[in-house]
């Protein structure tokens, strides 16, 4: 069996697994406070171009989501997304168990739009009683979005306007985001990208890492003890430099940018495949998954093969399936991949 | 100013000033371990039909909604309420801020079906990784709701059976019991109503008392050691028999019932006063709170003697208005507003 | 039976009943945006001479507590209090269902010490990894404590200064303040205890309400959106001006000053008849709670008559009770306890 | 610069290693539904002779214990440690930030006894309303103990009996267990501490792994849905395997034992090395962590060449420095430090 079914289906880039064997034996000092983690810092600051930046690193995005966003909220505020949003659909409500409500907004194409955050704040302060209601402190998006949509420049920078305007931090989940930056249509730049928010992470568990996180703050105020906030969630990696070394080697010679280039120009291969053989798409993604909407005898058909992701049924005969593809997929089960599409 | 605008306006009813007033120097053991409490919990066991419900005494509802529910739940699950329910729009996020999130369900009047129940359980365990999503465990519903409809004897049979099916607790918002229990459409006795559901509260500040809400266990599962959920809130009052004493009054005698028919009367002249006069109703109201949709200048006219809440806008020119009734209330008062709407 | 067991065995001063009899049909607002409300911050502003204070009006004193705490501190941050402090060993782990934890500092007669709180924050920080522990940042004290001691001026003074130099907050717990400030010996005005921490509260509960704490907030770091904070755990009264009546009542013509004055006038003749008979006490408090210390046949023949509290044993054969006088002592049960006393 | 100051200075065992490295492209489910995490699974299983136990495999210890606690205890129940115990002193309040009270028993060489637990049971039912207090449901213990010392099999026994006779779970952290089970001195075997608790976890990060504890739930009450808990703290590793693969290999052929044991001689050896040169030791412990007292200026010496950590100060002229070995001690640097000792 063939897995295209996510973007974490290998172990690690091999450049990472190399030089985790070269320092195998190195003594290291622990919890992150290492040169591999304050080197990778560095050089993701100056990616950003963002010197006054913190970066700290977490292994996984559950972690990232719950522990960035309860550090930036006071507890009576509440966080807005996208309905489709990862936090409020695939994790266990581990926001709400921070004690922060979610509100979510109904989704175009896994994006909201800034309009959607004014009418959230104008409704809450329109209330004689704003106090009955959580308030609105922060919003939260994912770029690329859980259907591999991009937002463009000009969205986040409304989407930072209206953050701006109603004393709103915005937070960019970036678990994904070297595809986002590496997409053919993408018109957000990574110093763009921090400079339109307080707060993002770049993803590294679905970019090639073993696992890893890197949390890049922006806003002073939300950099002030994340060490503790970090610690207090159990997220802080005894052997931290684990982290630093991944995403350094991750930013030289920018390999995470080709990594996911690469990953993205297979999944434009096998979309243009499900299109040529007349299969319509749920959403129009130039990242590196799609969900093309297959009948359901076929998608049977191809599990014979390939392992992919069921992803909801438009009626009771088809079924959206998602296909990814990764840092490590092969050009040979790519085109293995289009032959049988277009025989399906 | 003549206040219509909610039910909780004045003090609360003569004979439980009387009697508190009468009983003000007795020496009385704190924390609801008195005999008024005990006799308060026993007439209400007896009211229920229910001898093995155990009964406590909190002082508000957003009090007693976070503390039922955070009792009944572990940290995973979660509560499926309308989205018009008061725990999902107007506490604050008081059910998050104790961990557990809440799935609103889309709401017709304010209620929500035993069907809308087993699609979200079918949609979670459905999916591959049902631990991905919290787990549904609690159904919530107001009775009578935020709208001041009802549900009916089958429809709560229903949820009841929903719930029994996927092992859900069913909670009944009783905040407004009163009302809903008295009105003339009224299918639901008390016993009925605390033999299809888990635990509901009866509602004291805003049918009558100066505060205070009984909470009514029948489930077993959730009576064990609830008086530490109670201190640990801070909602075990220190000279608990307050409450005691006001349910025990609110009880003998069936007051509870004779002012909430009394209020749901003076409220369906004031319903008929506004039909008659060509307003249309957001809801049809059989209980004390009524919702007319009137031009917006009507509105301000009638502001300038008396005191409504607003409830939203319909379009630009129209104000939906709530008018509510209560133990309180003056035939003088009423006999007033229908002529004044009759003027309108 | 004749109870000296608490401080709130009865139901509340009569001018309170009168005022709350007199006003029961007025219609008010609710949730303490009222005028009694609004008359009564007023007038503690005043009496604290600290025009700049927020004032709220909570129900208890656990509630205010957790509501207070839970307000003040980040995530990370944790509470200092005496090891013997109410939201130590009496409120079910109230502060830590907030999420924070407590740090107990041993009490020398229910009181610390500036030179503790130096050594807390010393040892915190001189950790390699002060991010490894939960951050000092606030300290819980007792006014009286729960022994019925207080701290003096300079003891105060010294607190605040300590809590100024390490960025903590000082929170006074004033459940039995109105003892405190009337105590013969007590050093320590009302406002000068405004002006040396940043945020106390006025006991209503234990000093002549029916219930009822008033919050005084003094630092404006402490002030921004506090009516959120109570109305998402609960502690946001519906008939919220029940509340200012009774803290009106209490404040105008110093009733609250002259029913503490006058219990704990009773309390030091019980004390001197403890004293005179040759019981020892566990503590020398010269307010309303009373420690004497009896040999176990003594307390219960005591019990015949009295109902008392028990607070431990120094050893096998003896019991330290505690007697405690309100505003509702009468000068009969005090003479006829003085009586027994020494026929003991 | 050699590092004695912790377990955790390098990556991991080269068999780990070279596994990563072997099944790196291999294409493998997530989440931990993976064959090695089942292999690994039913080897623990099999080496525990507990074939009825759930095991699950989490990254940390912080995590862990916050995990597997929060998913214990009702919210109103709390934890027994030793006041020396990982949770209570190095874990930034994460116990109390799932809203659980720790208890801190005053510990004797890092442990607690089973006469301590029945006295906290004692006074908690004891006192006229429990339900003012936290309630007591878990012991939390470790093994071997934060300071390197060992519970007998005796000692266990009791802390099982008095657990079970009170309704308590016990909870072993066993982030150290390699070096506990093969300590010379020691008395209980991993099918004797299955046996013997309710919970307890393997702990790989301290003991030759990357990093991953892996948590043994005996009781079947606390192995319902565990995985939402894992899910919702963000414990659950995207590439899961990775933990599995670990596991598998340090329980194959006894590694995880063997590396152990080794650790456990090195330090025997600098243990003696103290001794012999006239120092004393803090504790006497059996396993990989020694505890010497030194004048502070030959710490400054020893630091020349080694880091060490410090562990308080019994007087001005002394320190308590912590020495550790691990899987990754090599006998060269034993011999340099017994060296080194000698000539201080």
């Amino acid at each position: 069996m063939i897995r295209f079914n996510c973007d974490y289906n290998e172990g690690t880039h091999p450049a990472i697994l190399e030089r985790l064997s070269k320092t195998n034996m190195e003594q290291i000092p622990g919890y992150g406070e290492d040169h591999y983690c304050r080197q990778a810092a560095d050089l993701i600051r100056a990616k950003c171009q963002a010197p006054q930046a913190a970066v700290h690193f977490l292994v996984g995005g559950t972690q990232t989501n719950l522990t960035v966003i309860a550090s930036a909220l006071k507890p009576y505020q509440c966080v807005l997304s996208a309905d489709s949003g990862h936090i409020n659909v695939h994790e266990t409500g581990a926001i709400e168990a921070t004690g922060h409500r979610i509100i979510p907004l109904p989704a175009i194409d896994g994006k909201i739009s800034a309009a959607q955050v004014q009418q959230v704040c104008d409704a809450h302060y329109a209330d004689d009683n704003p106090e009955f209601a959580a308030q609105p402190k922060m919003v939260y998006v994912s770029f690329p979005t859980e259907y591999g949509t991009l937002y463009t420049k000009q969205e986040l920078q409304e989407l930072h306007e209206v953050c701006q305007k109603n004393n709103l931090f915005l937070f960019v989940d970036g678990a994904r985001l070297g595809y986002a930056l590496t997409a053919k249509k993408n018109t957000v730049s990574l110093p763009e990208l921090a400079s339109l928010c307080d707060v993002f992470y770049i993803g590294g568990t679905k970019v090639g890492a073993l696992f890893g996180e890197a949390v890049v703050i922006l806003n002073p105020a939300l950099q002030a003890d994340f060490r503790y906030y970090i610690k207090q969630r159990g997220a802080m990696l005894a052997k931290g430099w684990l982290l630093g070394l991944q995403f350094l080697t991750l930013f030289e010679d920018d390999l995470y940018l080709n990594i996911a280039r690469r990953a993205n120009e297979f999944a434009a291969r096998i979309k243009k495949a499900f299109q040529k053989a007349g299969f319509p798409l749920l959403y129009n993604s130039p990242t590196n998954q799609q969900f093309p909407i297959l009948p359901n005898e076929l998608v049977k058909k191809l599990e014979g093969k390939y392992v992919i992701a069921h992803f909801g049924h438009p009626d009771a005969e088809h079924t959206v399936i998602r296909v990814c593809t990764s840092w490590a997929t092969t050009e040979e089960n790519v085109a293995a991949l289009e032959k049988d599409i277009a025989s399906l």
